[in-house]
């Protein structure tokens, strides 16, 4: 497959200046394009060692303006890192809108080297390149460009260029390209490489293989190679996919038996009981090094904050995190819409709790207009993606629903507004959502019917009595917990 | 010292409700105050083991309004963690302006601990405190409230709360206070405590001891000093510390002798040696685990941007990060204004270039009035205070500001325009700063003289000529980098 690419095609000097030249001015009117309209640029320089890729980026950042250009490099891992899913270091380097991250190593390093050394199966290989291909996805369908460089050199180039480094790489230790290490591998690399761009070649985000025998050629071929992708894009960026059509939404919350309730002295027995159950789960769990995200997600004035609190009084504070979600920052703002979750992520062996979640964006963002509908629909896919990342890493997810009845809304309204420490609860935003209570449900009913899934499963909670619905949360969290650990 | 606090006074169930029920409710009143004017509230809660440090911790997350508070315990590091100065992951977790940060487990854990271990000599446990008391000077000055509390519990008191929660902690793994581990140390553990609390005593930030025998005594004392600090703060909140004399400023860039020039072919011999020079010592010090921090600072039009190209072009990407530093996001607008600098900082043995830094405080913000007389004053003596942070965790700090003559600035403005690939560096602002001209002079001035110290001088450059600009730089990098590393 690769072979085709060897042209073979070395640039005289004054050739390379002869396009260098205006193809750098170009570049340069396409990156402020980009700040202007706002695409993220994702530049992914991969390629076989020896190829140059650390030149042509060193390049890169030379022709363009470095303010709004930052390069990640992947090689030491931290535990930072190898405690959360293989994607979050990734979705914490995205440039934010209008600006480049150029990716010399990325989500393609690791998969690509386990598997050449063996270390990978065939079916992981497989399930990680289609992985690689669902983030890619999405990023690119919020709007990212993404352009994909494999530079290809043929065995006796590489080499030819790791024996000519080989005395200054010994004295700078490298982590991939070790020539020693790699004598003999080129022929099992290539092959790999090739099922990985066969495996990642998509319509969306193609690959694009350059010639890297030459320097010169290499350079001025990726950077047109770069303001084509760019200029095409910046055409199209209008075209959007049509929404995908959605199955009719079974009416869920209708199904929810509000008349549950507990007495006191009930509860408090059962509250004792099981939070020093979930105390003791909480520590397992970290044991295992397993870690747990739970979403907390309810009408107005459900309960949702108390329901909180008794499951955190339950786990030391040492274990868990209370992510409150409410408007974005400005950072937040300038990045797909999953990357502010993406950040807060714990670690292995702790919980995240988060008090609203993703779901805003097909609940609020849906029902307010804040979010088009193409997003929205997109939304369902992506976050069942973004959970089945987190279950395949072995997180566990529970999900709950607080459910109450449109008058016991009210009456919670007209207390909170009666009791002066409870006032500040209570908005004229709260108000005008409960105007519009029939397109939450139809709303929350969907989100249900689209995101209940085996191993992220939805917990509808019948919320006109607090405290059953409090012991009824705790009691599924030990559940979820035991199933996971035991 | 902390005997007389052990004044053992319970409160009945109903006691502790009357004083509750009133307090919990001023708190949030507190809060929301707090969320008005702006301030960030940090609160420690520190204190022997067994003093119920977690258990108040809890208590105040349900006495207040959790959004807006967060816990922040420390017991296990990352390596990202021990890769950076000591404050480093402290700085990372301040609560923004309005909100709370509960730190349990602070930066009094570590020294405390070490010392009482005797891992920590009596000198550097000395220099500790010195630390903390600046780092809270610095952030209290910026408008932070600081508020320690301290839970003081008596020797068999503590026995009796490790032993009775023995068999629960053997379950559960718990870091700092193992019942049989800690047997015995209690004189010792209490002698430290003395030391710690009256080595960081201040004014400013002054600690409360509170007798933690009694659960009930305890959580309404806390929260009564809480509430206390916070009102007196608030009330004074607009007394502003008078500004520090500053001595005058030696005309430091008077002296710079701007004729210094290079011709091309010889900058290109010098260029090639000087940069192979700095990548081997990029690779030494990152074999030594020594970070280097350089600061890049220059009248508009002085060519920053192109000499620091010629330096990262020679560096391993791998080894350095460049950061550009523009008008902070609104999450950095938050924070102290060292916070975005502070979290930039690269891991040990990678180099941060800064193009702009901590600086501006004392140029631009200073001279445009974006900052305080207050603020800017107190800069010099923070900005030594974080570079000797840095130098003092084995950082290798390097500061250039490149200097040019006010017709060269012109010239360079005049052909930037003319140059269409150039034309973007040049703007408005540009001109109307070159106005300011001897305001600017005045303060670089006065920022050299304040701020240039042993272990972080300032390199000023003769810029006129861009040549020799970019040769004198790499090879003072590379006489630093020596310097520390042989």
């Amino acid at each position: 497959m690769f072979d085709q690419f060897e042209a073979n095609t070395p640039l005289s000097k004054t050739e390379f200046e002869q396009r260098a030249l205006p193809l750098r001015q170009r570049l340069l009117e396409a990156q402020f394009g980009i700040e202007k309209t706002n695409h993220p640029l994702i530049i992914v320089v991969a390629g076989l060692a020896g190829a140059g890729k650390g030149v042509l980026v060193h390049r890169l950042n030379e022709w363009m303006d470095p303010k709004g250009i930052e390069t990640n490099t992947y090689w030491e891992h931290s535990d930072e890192e190898e405690d959360r899913p293989f994607l979050w270091r990734y979705w914490n380097k995205l440039p934010p809108r209008g600006q480049i991250g150029i990716f010399l190593g990325s989500w393609y390093t690791h998969p690509a080297q386990a598997h050449v050394d063996g270390r990978l199966s065939q079916e992981a290989f497989a399930g990680a390149c289609e992985r690689i291909n669902i983030f890619e996805r999405q990023l690119s369908d919020d709007g990212a460009i993404i352009i994909k460089l494999w530079l290809h050199v043929s065995e006796e180039t590489q080499r030819r260029q790791l024996e000519e480094h080989a005395p200054k790489r010994q004295q700078n230790p490298r982590v991939t390209d070790n020539p020693y290490e790699l004598r003999g591998k080129y022929q099992r690399a290539l092959a790999v490489s090739e099922e990985l761009v066969r495996g990642t070649q998509t319509l969306q985000c193609p690959w694009h293989i350059i010639d890297a025998e030459d320097r010169r050629f290499r350079e001025v071929k990726a950077g047109e190679v770069i303001l084509d992708s760019i200029n095409r894009r910046l055409q199209f960026a209008n075209d959007e996919e049509p929404a995908t059509l959605l199955p009719e939404a079974a009416d869920a919350l209708a199904c929810v038996n509000l008349d549950k309730c507990l007495d006191r002295s009930e509860y408090k027995r059962k509250l004792r009981k099981h939070q020093s159950r979930l105390q003791d789960l909480a520590w397992e769990a970290y044991r295992q090094r397993r870690s747990l995200v739970t979403v907390f997600e309810g009408w107005d004035g459900a309960g949702k904050g108390s329901a909180i609190r008794r499951v955190t009084s339950a786990i030391d504070p040492r274990l868990y995190k209370l992510i409150q979600i409410a408007a974005p920052s400005d950072e937040e703002l300038a990045q797909h819409y999953l990357w502010r979750f993406w950040r807060k992520l714990q670690r292995d062996g702790r919980t995240t709790l988060f008090d609203r979640s993703w779901y805003g964006r097909v609940m609020v963002e849906r029902v307010e207009g804040l979010a088009s509908e193409e997003e929205w629909t997109r939304a369902f896919r992506e976050i069942n993606e973004l959970e089945s990342e987190l279950t395949s890493h072995g997180t566990i997810v529970a999900k709950f629903f607080i459910h109450i009845s449109q008058d016991e809304q009210l009456a919670r309204f007209q207390a909170r507004e009666a009791q002066p420490h409870k006032r500040h609860k209570i908005t004229e935003e709260d108000w005008r959502n409960r105007e519009k209570w029939p397109a939450y449900e139809g709303a929350i009913n969907q989100m249900i019917a689209q995101t209940h899934t085996p191993l992220a499963p939805w917990h509808i909670v019948p919320g006109n009595d607090k405290l059953y619905a409090r012991i009824h949360i705790i009691k599924t969290l030990c559940r979820t917990l035991e199933k996971a650990l035991y």
